[in-house]
């Protein structure tokens, strides 16, 4: 039995044991995320979370579980919720409210990660039936993104909304000439233009999207995307590069950029545009390269439009720049898209 | 001849006569708010607002009156204007305009409150064209929220602009270590976590949606809803209690819960969801809790996010909460919505 | 052979030599920023750029080749590119970069440029695909703004971005005590209430939408406009009246009225409503004077937005208040509106 591809032999096998079928949505929710419906691709990813910290993939196992079983509770339709599409939101709300809350395996965090799984899995529904309906297009990770930032923000007035060190309100300000983008792992560490911190603004910039920062986890991640797609590994690293390359392109802060914060967003950009939307040619290469640097810029752009809050960018700018490049479908001769059933998420 | 329901041998009666036509609409559009399309759920609402203060009363009447106009003038259906569909956002205009510029009786005000009414009937009328003929929703009180939080931000700086003191820009912080959620009247005041507390909390939160802050306003509507429908009432009250806890559960502000603010958008929100968007069974009431809390915890976030510019949140939480909520018709096979036609707002 | 209308017969003339085609639709772009389907038009305004400084006329040409170039290579439909549909979000994005990044005649800002113009075309074609295919309206100019937003509130904080003085995060504040609605020409100038001070409000509030602060280059292009449509012309100018005449009465900054400031978005929104979108009658006449004010109070509003960042409003106003009023076609049966394949952008 195959383990590429959706592997739908195993997902018909895993269909006869309920609690079977159940992991085996959760897994692919997870491997949606980067738009693989391959348990192996999940298993590999929470691998590569629980290597960034336990708690983080705790938390992100605890928001799978739960915004599937919100989704079999309201009645969603059982193709998608199998297809792991009302998972991926949840593993995300669980990572970053793990990341952004303090302490770490506090029951109180335990219980706002189920409130906004479930919550994700509602809006994520109610986002489906817009943009697919109206559109063809799914909405991506934008319910993670909204539901999340919705606690986070309203939880600086909260005295129970357990907000730690890394939201941080501040003033915007013109910054440009205090700025360095020299590669280092922190604002005062050796500088690493080197091999060195190339492999770690790429590999790091895996990790991120799932919150891990950490080397090892972005590469373990990466063999995981391979499993079901080679094309989509590709595109994950190119996707990455290409982002860190932007960063450094534009003056960004290098500290940032070595620590994976400049290719979470373009790795899956380029993933959606190069390995799953459109038929890949020259063109839809090219694009898909467009498509991460677009989503670079979005991520400086974003970061500096939540300071005020001291708000995260999440992916949200992978969220919009992979529309603006989806929704070229149609309007151009030279593009080919993939049937939208053809699609997981 | 029944008050109860659409009273609609009482409104062809009144088609008889051009002016009682008018004010039958302009009072089926004070009472759309709450999705009421009837004159004397309306009727008690008005009253309810000259309960809170007579100079509100006068503005909601002054901005139904003047949107209900601008429809008639513009030429839209009339059907939609007899059920009040063009009257709903105008007399909240009204209110918040009252409450938010100064002074009292003010004649520049006034002519705003004309200006912004006005605008409100062609955004609400451009809105419902993209919310209902795209997606089969209604776009809620979207267009009330927009021009009178486009008419605040800008009056910031304009000179005739007569912002009060309720609109105070400031840094958004966190300030989570110095919120408490005890229920009191002012942030001097005694504690009140006891019946008196949870009873000004829940019905202040009913007249609060019109700017009135007074427990026996609160009554009122809920009478006056409950002459329309009986479900409604209940939910009604459902949801401005669970919005209150809600409050209480993140660890809120106790003077804000306790004056009302954390429910007016949840009993709005839990109204739609249980009493008109959907058949009721035990999944869709569950369903209108869940836009409740969401709508409370909305209500959260966006009262932060407005913070850098001093502006209150209005019954944006409501809109996006009930949104969210009403477009999961169709993603389950388990919620009956009910006929698009036979929604009033 | 006519210059007045879409010069059809010299455009399919022009079609014989793909230089002389492109040069056609790269003027026409240009012209289509005011719905002007003429080459004339286009030139008129590049010289008016030029009339206000040579470097905005330089960067507004550079970006409107390089989006028109980007829409061949993706392969977008030919009879769009013709009629300069990608090309009037360049020439925008090229003419803000100028304006707001320094210093002149830079070669980073000009690779910021092509960067952005190439980028407006895909985010145009993705937003015509949502605009046209699900309502039935264009976008306008809406890719320009996003453009322009991301790079120059990502570049607060690039080493590389550039920005110059006029962008200048602050914290928003109720300032109306202090504001003067007096027309002059720089805070500490003398008082222009006056017919000096009027013809400078309008005329340079034209000139503004194309950046040049000119009351000269005001007029080149009312000139340009009515070599391709008389009433479009009118309307350019009553709209400019109009927006100048609402920061007057909302008492708005006299210093920014008369640099035409409250001008080009009105202007642009009347043109659009009055003169291209209905068919002119008395209502819409009304209607486009309406869109008009409310462009202006959008101006007013999206200004006091951005201070936290220091972004300027941009045509956002325009387009936003556009939308709303275009989006009216179909809801009322006194208006008529033009055939969407009638309109050219």
């Amino acid at each position: 039995m195959s383990v590429n591809g959706t592997m739908q032999a195993w997902g018909e096998r895993a269909d006869g044991n309920p609690l079977l079928a159940f992991v085996d949505s959760c897994l692919r929710g997870v491997g949606q995320v980067c738009f693989m419906n391959n348990p192996v691709t999940g298993l590999a990813i929470v691998i590569a979370m629980f290597i960034g910290e336990p708690w983080l993939g705790f938390a992100g196992l605890l928001g799978v579980v739960v915004s599937t079983l919100a989704a079999i509770v309201i009645g969603m339709d059982r193709g998608a919720i199998r297809a792991g599409l009302f998972g991926f939101n949840g593993v995300l709300v669980g990572g970053a409210l793990s990341l952004f809350l303090q302490p770490d395996w506090d029951i109180v965090v335990m219980v706002w990660i189920v409130l906004g799984a479930s919550l994700s899995t509602i809006l994520h529904a109610a986002l489906a039936n817009v943009f697919i309906g109206a559109h063809a297009v799914p909405p991506f990770t934008l319910a993670f993104n909204f539901i999340t930032l919705i606690f986070l923000i309203g939880a600086l007035n909260f005295a129970n909304g357990r907000v730690g060190g890394l939201i941080a309100p501040a003033d915007a300000q013109v910054t440009r000439g205090s700025v360095s983008n020299t590669l280092r792992s922190a604002a005062d560490a050796a500088t690493a233009n080197n091999l060195e911190g190339v492999l770690n603004a790429i590999f790091r910039g895996i990790g991120q999207l799932f919150f891990a920062n950490s080397i090892v986890a972005g590469i373990v991640i990466v063999v995981g995307i391979a499993v079901c797609s080679r094309i989509a590994a590709i595109f994950a690293v190119v996707g990455s590069t290409v982002g860190m390359l932007t960063g450094l392109a534009l003056g960004a802060n290098g500290v940032a950029i070595y620590n994976g914060l400049w290719g979470f967003n373009s790795f899956d950009a380029a993933l959606a545009v190069g390995g799953v939307f459109f038929v890949l040619t020259w063109r839809s290469g090219v694009l898909a390269v467009a498509c991460a640097v677009f989503a670079a810029m979005l991520f400086g752009a974003i970061g500096t439009l939540f300071i005020p809050w001291g708000l995260p960018a999440l992916t949200l700018p992978f969220c919009f720049a992979t529309l603006a490049f989806v929704l070229l479908k149609g309007a151009s001769t030279e593009l080919e898209p993939v049937e939208v059933a053809d699609i997981t998420t």
